[in-house]
């Protein structure tokens, strides 16, 4: 088959995933760089991150999208790609354990206080923080994927009480974790969390759900954790809310804009912790092997693994 | 019996102390906050923390030493405490707790470089950071006391290779870390480690243990995390090994003097993070359970819990 690798990169992050593709791509399999090496009508596959809208128009021949990346939400917005096309997120075991990873010690450094830890030692004050138990630190993950449920576990684990929401309820259990599903669960959950870690997909129903309506029913001086997509946050809701002490700090890995515009607010909020977009990144190895094995299954006509559903957005 | 508690404390940290024993003191007992409420000769047990030397001098009918902290290296150097006095160690199962949770977090944080993207924060760079998955990070834990058991476990637990070392050969076993002890085994250990964490005791044996002997067998760009005490550090190694590369960071959370002198160099390194001896505090309410489990023992003539053995030196 003719696999197209097809992303917005440079030359040597292109490099990188051809190789680590190439390493594992079956002899019958042929991975094409870019357009026009064969006619666009004998691409059966497209491998690729979040490709810039009408990058995939007039493939006639494409069977399968398989994305590299955890988030599809570019490429349902994109018009140029047929409904009925099926797409395949990325799902990575690797990326889910970094997911858990970062928010594990997202939630240790502030249930312990380490970012005021670090702000003390610029300013050259010692000054000891609090310490209270894990388990007087209740935390409400939001999304119930498999990010989620793998963030939810590592932290029940660690003692936390966790309570983890999706729109939707969901079939799967997760030792120490409470299940809480609709509009009246959150409201519900939201009230006891001091911190909220956001693992939602971004669709019409989640976009904004970081915004006042939430942040109004926290208990006073929670935290607000978002790693999942820029557009779950009103921006300008937060800063309020920092300023008014409803919420405590927020770690936000990612944004409206990326990179962060030089200038936005963020960067020097004294109680924002901005990452570079790294909560949870695709490992080379481990994805390139879940995508080829989707193309097997699309050689074989096995069926597909990881699907996205149009009508839930992810 | 007569409980003298005695330790360095101001007016409210005293009385934080004798508010929680004395939820849990048995009416046999009576707390006394101060020298001279009763004739020396009848306190029965000291309940302290770190005293200064000299302060149990005279106490001719004292029979347990209980410590609220878990170290007690002060009072084993205090000559005027006869050597046959019993001593028991803290062993706060809260505490344990704490600190393997600074551990995680320290070992999170540079292992995910988290710590660079603060850097990159502040200087309002966006630039990811490598990710590497747990499984290639190597951490050896310098002690294997109940902290050091608990800080492995939970390191073993999120995937990393644990390696422990202690001085002596220990009968415990914890799953997934593979445990080292003497001088060769110390040598071996240093040589695999991508992040070293210091839980032992202090020591004549392991005072300075972190060294330029120890930082020259790591491999070049490993990082140090002191949790332990300040005396274990020789600073100027450190500062020379962090400027030649061979540490990439260091992580302390305890210095030779405490609190850090203003003007101390570890304040503004751009690459040690200073924090104000928090990495595992007692917890009053477990704390006092525990120090008035050992006065019952003593008051029934029962075996003693957590004795320091001064040959050892903890």
């Amino acid at each position: 088959m003719n696999l197209l690798l097809c992303g917005e990169w440079d030359d040597a992050e292109r490099d990188t995933w051809a190789e680590a593709l190439r390493m594992a791509l079956s002899p019958r399999d042929r991975l094409l760089l870019r357009r026009g090496e064969v006619d666009d009508a004998l691409i059966d596959a497209v491998i690729t991150a979040n490709p810039p809208p009408g990058s995939l128009a007039g493939l006639s021949g494409l069977r399968l999208i398989q994305s590299l990346w955890a988030g599809v939400d570019r490429l349902l917005l994109d018009e140029t790609v047929p409904h009925e096309l099926p797409i395949a997120r990325m799902v990575d075991p690797a990326m889910n354990a970094a997911m858990a990873e970062t928010v594990l010690w997202a939630v240790l450094s502030l249930h312990r206080g380490f970012f005021d830890c670090a702000d003390r030692q610029r300013a050259g004050v010692w000054q000891p923080v609090l310490q209270v138990l894990a388990c007087e630190v209740p935390v409400l993950v939001l999304g119930f994927g498999q990010m989620g449920r793998s963030a939810a576990s590592g932290l029940a684990r660690q003692g936390y009480p966790v309570s983890a929401w999706s729109r939707q309820p969901s079939a799967h259990v997760v030792p120490g974790v409470r299940r809480r599903h609709g509009e009246a669960g959150l409201k519900d959950a939201i009230a006891k969390a001091c911190i909220v870690v956001n693992l939602l997909p971004l669709t019409a129903a989640t976009r904004g759900i970081l915004g006042q309506p939430l942040f109004d029913r926290l208990p006073e001086g929670a935290s607000i954790v978002n790693l999942a997509r820029g557009a779950h946050l009103l921006e300008a809701d937060l800063l309020r809310a920092l300023d008014s002490g409803r919420v405590h700090r927020a770690v936000l890995d990612v944004f409206h804009t990326e990179p962060l515009p030089a200038g936005h607010p963020f960067w020097d909020h004294p109680r924002i912790t901005v990452l570079p977009h790294v909560a949870a990144q695709t490992d080379l190895r481990s994805a390139a092997a879940v995508a080829l094995a989707n193309i097997d299954a699309l050689a074989q006509g096995a069926p597909l693994a990881n699907l996205v559903s149009r009508e839930l957005g992810y």
